[in-house]
């Protein structure tokens, strides 16, 4: 029998809504056109590019000049670090924290071969990161802090604005993840102690192949691509125009009822997560409950292989996960739970529910009801 | 009066076809999803990815292994250049000409200033690059040889087989830029003497958004980005899903009918080249007419301002451009056809016209008769 599905991955990737999908189709269509042709077919399409900036700048509380477009959180979280140690010397350290994306880690790990002095913070048990110690690893050297806004497994929200506040008082850039936050918390970048923000579309009903950098001032910014005009040089290639203009229509839709929406998405997470907690024994929360976004709920199954329980689910129609969508294929246990101190086999136990405005009651009361019932079986 | 648009640029961008905007269109829908997800629907979401990859070999005659998926030919451009260049050690050479597209020459400048040793060589007036320069710039340390298949703005085809073939005997890696020369000509990369080979999908009626770089070894490629393991790690990053099954699509349509689709740009091509030479005065077409692809002319209207009558032309409904949409905002005459010998004012004097599939023979006959009452005009 085929299961209708229930998707709770929406941190890995979420469903464009039906009016996204169609703005998209329009400029496959008789609204094509090149942003750089000079004709007025391109005209056309440059307006479309700059109406999307708008609406993408609305939503985060930027202008639409600090917006640059990329192809996605990945490469706007490289664009950050690239911008701020090329040319910077040998080393200059980069400080971030034990729980970003792979992304961060990776770049890190590039910059490490390249002499660049990388300077990892822990987070305590609650996923928070330490302050003090990020405060006293601050040198004079230290060309950027990168802090997550929002962690993709847990949901648990960093202190940026202090870490931001922190970078700004000894003049050192200072560069947020955002992925997990634009969307889902309001926001003013520009009143915010922010040189760099990154994001992508797709995590809020966007399509996929949208990135975004938000730069405070864009000379900060430097191109890992070499090409064209377009994006004022910063990120040569013809632009993504339909992905684009979906990331527009996206960013407009959340904009107008964000506070709504992440109240609506809260209620889902908060009944699904009261509900396990409730009827299944042996679990808990992983993660800061107070400060979390409101879509995210990461929880351990004590005594219960989490991979055996995704599996199960999944045959079920339930979709979720162990960690991070761009970490899935590798054998080891999520590194976010056991930098917060659980041990493998508590991480390997932790799964991860994210919700969606698509999601709803009757969707979370299905998904509570298989994971007791598959529980039950595996405990047995 | 509205005129009807008749759209002679699509060497800048094409207009998707409407099969292509349907499978877009699905998979913003029902069929989304993330394909580094490990349940079912990022498994459904793998098929799509490696369904499209299929298609895209099998237009260009190589194994889907070869393929790797990027954002646009500017970043395949690109990662060809990094990958022959990075840990090189300074003082390393690399030979391209000087009719490239954008991509290549910035590219080129980057490199420049950090000590990678470039040399251009030159084209003769008929556009074709000069072999035996070329022969005698390769020396030890050349680690790149970079040559476009066809050229963007004159259509003239590079003697890239042979080109390739001189630097297999020294061992030097060989780069394509594809762009125009993939689905308007039959190609089996595989048996070519090809290191890499890049090109987009927006140039035959696939999404924008999309490129794809051709490796013969998929490790002698370095990763401009750093994060997942999209792409094998080469290209991290989720992927741009419904762009790329968008860019399956449109590789699919053009492989089952290259042939016959070549041949009819060809003829539209063709009626309206000798219709312009016919009926307006002091016209002739720049570079090799023997060896050029089937989709484009580059013609000088001699005595004539070419961006008073590209504007002109907007206005009564033709779209057409004088050099690479790339370029199309700098304030100087093509480099291309100034690289072919023209004079600045013979640069101003040119046109590129380039069809596509949906082009007519209507459109034609009206863009031609267009073109001589303007031309007309102007000579007043």
């Amino acid at each position: 029998m085929e299961h209708r599905e229930i998707y709770l991955d929406n941190n890995a990737t979420t469903k464009p809504l039906p009016q996204v999908r169609e703005e998209v189709y329009k400029i496959l269509g008789d609204e094509f056109g090149n942003p750089s042709s000079a004709h007025s077919t391109g005209e056309r399409a440059r307006r479309h590019l700059e109406r999307a900036r708008e609406k993408v700048a609305a939503l985060i509380g930027s202008s639409p000049a600090r917006i640059t477009f990329t192809s996605s959180g990945t490469e706007s979280n490289n664009m950050a670090f690239y911008s701020s140690t090329r040319d910077k010397g040998k080393k200059c350290r980069v400080i971030t924290t034990t729980v970003e994306h792979s992304s961060i880690r990776k770049m890190c790990s590039y910059l490490c071969i390249n002499d660049v002095e990388i300077r990892l913070i822990k987070v305590g048990p609650n996923g928070i990161v330490d302050l003090d110690e990020l405060r006293k690893t601050m040198n004079g050297n230290t060309s950027l802090v990168s802090v997550q806004w929002v962690n993709n497994e847990t949901g648990v929200i960093q202190p940026v604005v202090e870490v931001g506040e922190m970078c700004l008082e000894r003049g050192v850039p200072f560069h947020t993840d955002a992925a997990q936050a634009v969307g889902k918390i309001e926001m003013k970048a520009e009143d915010l102690p922010f040189d760099f923000l990154s994001f992508t579309g797709h995590k809020f009903h966007g399509p996929q192949g949208t990135g975004v950098i938000y730069a405070r001032d864009k000379f900060l910014l430097v191109p890992i691509m070499f090409g064209g005009f377009q994006e004022e040089g910063f990120r040569p290639g013809t632009e993504n125009l339909p992905g684009i203009v979906g990331l527009g229509k996206a960013s407009e839709l959340r904009k107008n009822d964000l506070t709504l929406l992440a109240a609506y998405m809260k209620e889902l997470r908060d009944r699904f997560e009261a509900m396990v907690l409730d009827f299944v024994p042996g679990t808990m929360v992983n993660g800061d409950t107070k400060n979390r976004v409101c879509n995210t709920t990461n929880i351990m199954f004590g005594g219960i292989d989490g991979r055996r329980l995704v599996r199960e689910l999944d045959g079920a129609g339930v979709r979720c996960s162990q960690s991070s969508a761009c970490t899935n294929f590798e054998v080891s246990p999520s590194y976010v739970l056991c930098s917060m101190g659980l041990t493998e086999s508590e991480a390997y136990s932790s799964i991860r529910f994210s919700f969606s405005v698509e999601n709803t009651f009757d969707e979370v009361d299905k998904a509570v009801h298989l994971i007791r019932d598959i529980c039950e079986r595996l405990r047995v």
